[in-house]
């Protein structure tokens, strides 16, 4: 077997050696950045200084950086704690279709659980929010009948579980008397099935008009898509907008265990961990300074190199796509042919289920995926897919490449020779 | 100036050279463990190795490590969701005095936006919780008056900021008519302050006779007492006695941002975060291989070391007390002299202000606490002190210092020279 080739660069990328160093060099340091002693002070300017540096590529203050462990905790404490900050005054969470698992799960925690309910949006056929849409999902509901829909998308295996554990007592079924205000909206930057981008300053933009707070999960698009909060977030009220955006690490190449939550200065959170106060008392827990610095370090390269890196990947892309043009004609290319990610491939390949076609693959030393990682390993359509108006069969016949940073001309052109036989012997079944 | 000294590994210790090495190796892995092709495969097998050997150390079965981004973490998913799994059929939790921050901020947290009320334990002189106080207040309520105490000491600066924010729906005030049972215990198996240890099997059994899960903050305790998961737990019943205890990785040489919450596979645990179902569903989010890897190394190490290091650090522990009693005779050795970690030396200093002396010894390059590092960047009094029976004043009179695995014999002698200069300096005025 020749040398493996790894094309799920979406799922988790190579930790980048510049990070790697850099995270040696802080472990050197000695001492908890809470400690009031020298060596905690040292590690506390050592982290303050990571933290501007993340600011200054998200395009935010350094005091609206809290750090997390990741995209997943970011999502959950953006979510949860907006909602629980709102919750007085109103119930609907606006969730648009297609959203990573991360999200969907934690509204339907909050649907079942807190007693929120649901709008959802639908996407367009390239996967992109219409603003007008969301605009009109934020808009306050007039009627009493206020739609308590949760959306098939998210009720996952792991709702089943919970439902065998006793409800707690704000749980569902107990339709709460709330208004008909939207508590909070979220969108993903950029989907990480599809890749399709979303225009980030114009949902924002909605939600301003409409009074109600924005999260947006650029999980996926950070690295690729320079992020911009304060440019994305305008002049928004505050408390209303974009207030909250969350990034992960391991994405693009810090280790996995480090993310970030943006949160604007004027927004109300109410955090998920309590204990010693740090980070404006949104996130206790001792600050994992070296991450912090492999974090910033990583996004700082990957500003820099962002826009040669997105052509460099834009070609490679296009190498592979000619090749797939000419040897299977039948493959549909998803997402949005504007607005997209520069490194993410994404396939409907008629007949082949995705699940099989991946293995062998893998077989040939090849890695891709069947979509998020974090549900690959159960067999399930992708819910992405169907919310591009596919069915659910069609949605389980798809294919996520995605290129990254050590991809080279060797690997997609590894896939582009492999993936026609492989494709032929699923569909010719 | 001489070497750095520092004294304050309690706060946090070194990262580990073969930890670190651990870890870079692991790094070298590309893959994310939900990913079902063979490199996901391979990151899986070593994650759940990983996990096994955690496990090893932990006493406990590898399927019951959840791993967390540590201390505060799995505190808060423990207690959180403890009590949201059993809300619906009880309402107080049995909080010691004395506890941990991150206790104390997500009980005070539960009491006034869950409605969930508060029975406190009164600690002995020593600071160790007595098995039958603890017993008393699991024990039933009889009377319709639950008493719904919040504790001074659970009411910090956080609280204050929380209350200007929009209450929940379940907020403050809103007194639940929920049953007198308690719905979840949890104790410190050392004190993070004191050192003292606590008799954590007794303190199951109390709770297994009361039918009340307990949970357990080991973070002090790991690498320095014998954790025994399934020796603790005893033949509790599911669901009941000790079913989560939480340990921390920057506490025994691994990175910070590592940790686990060991939850016994009978228990009803509502999950924090949501996403992609990692680890039963407990603890969405892509799991953290290297960091995974790093803390378990960490864990057989000090467990391999344990109790010879113990007995070093006994021994330094007792050079300084010797000096320590000849120059400072006035000094008192807070904690239980029987039950204690062997690095924790926690002193009342009379006359002396901790946080006052704690700079005087920085400037000759020694760093050591005044307590809980996550509180130190706050002059408080120590509520752990308080609950050991000392005014408010005396409780600010006080340093703990804690020896770790780098800690020589020139440096407790460097402090035991140092100390009674600055402390005669500051009690004199």
């Amino acid at each position: 077997m020749s040398a493996p080739v790894y094309l799920d660069h979406a799922a988790t990328t190579p930790l980048r050696p510049e990070v790697r160093d850099a995270w040696l060099e802080t472990q050197q340091l000695v001492g908890n950045a809470s400690s009031i002693h020298g060596a905690g002070q040292q590690a506390r300017r050592v982290l303050e200084d990571a933290r501007e540096r993340l600011a200054a590529v998200l395009g935010c203050e350094p005091i609206e950086v809290v750090l997390t462990s990741g995209g997943t905790e970011s999502i959950g404490l953006a979510l949860q704690g907006l909602w629980r900050s709102r919750a007085t005054s109103a119930e609907r969470i606006v969730l648009p279709d297609g959203e990573h698992h991360a999200t969907l799960d934690t509204v339907g925690w909050l649907a079942s659980h807190e007693g929120s309910s649901v709008t959802p949006v639908s996407l367009d056929a390239a996967g992109r929010i219409p603003v007008e849409a969301f605009m009109a999902a934020l808009a306050e509901h007039t009627g009493p009948d206020v739609e308590s829909t949760m959306r098939a998308s998210a009720t996952t295996r792991r709702d089943a579980a919970k439902d065998a554990a006793p409800a707690s007592p704000r749980g569902s079924g107990q339709m709460r008397s709330g208004s008909a205000r939207a508590a909070v909206a979220t969108a993903l930057v950029a989907g990480n099935e599809t890749g399709t981008v979303n225009d980030a300053a114009g949902l924002s933009r909605a939600a301003a008009d409409a009074g109600v707070p924005l999260h947006l999960d650029a999980v996926a698009a950070f690295g690729h898509v320079g992020v911009e909060f304060s440019g994305w977030r305008g002049d928004a009220s505050p408390g209303t907008g974009l207030v909250a955006l969350s990034v992960s690490g391991h994405k693009i190449g810090a280790p996995v265990g480090t993310g970030a939550l943006v949160v604007s200065r004027t927004a109300t959170v109410e955090p998920l961990l309590h204990g010693g106060g740090q980070q404006r008392g949104l996130r206790a827990g001792t600050q994992d300074i070296a991450g912090a610095v492999a974090l910033a370090r990583a996004a700082e390269l990957a500003e820099l190199e962002r826009e040669a890196e997105a052509m460099r990947l834009g070609e490679l892309r296009e190498r592979f796509l000619s090749a797939l043009r000419r040897d299977i004609p039948e493959a549909v290319v998803l997402g949005d042919p504007e607005h997209r990610l520069p490194g993410t491939i994404h396939l409907h390949l008629p007949g082949a289920g995705g699940e099989s076609l991946l293995f062998l693959l893998d077989q040939r030393g090849i890695s891709v995926s069947t979509g998020s990682a974090c549900q690959a390993g159960v067999a399930e359509p992708s819910h992405v897919v169907m919310a591009l108006g596919y069915s659910q069969t069609e949605a389980s016949q798809v294919l996520r490449i995605s290129l990254g940073r050590t991809t080279t001309a060797e690997d997609v052109d590894a896939l582009a020779g492999a993936l026609p036989v492989s494709y032929r012997r699923l569909a010719a079944r």
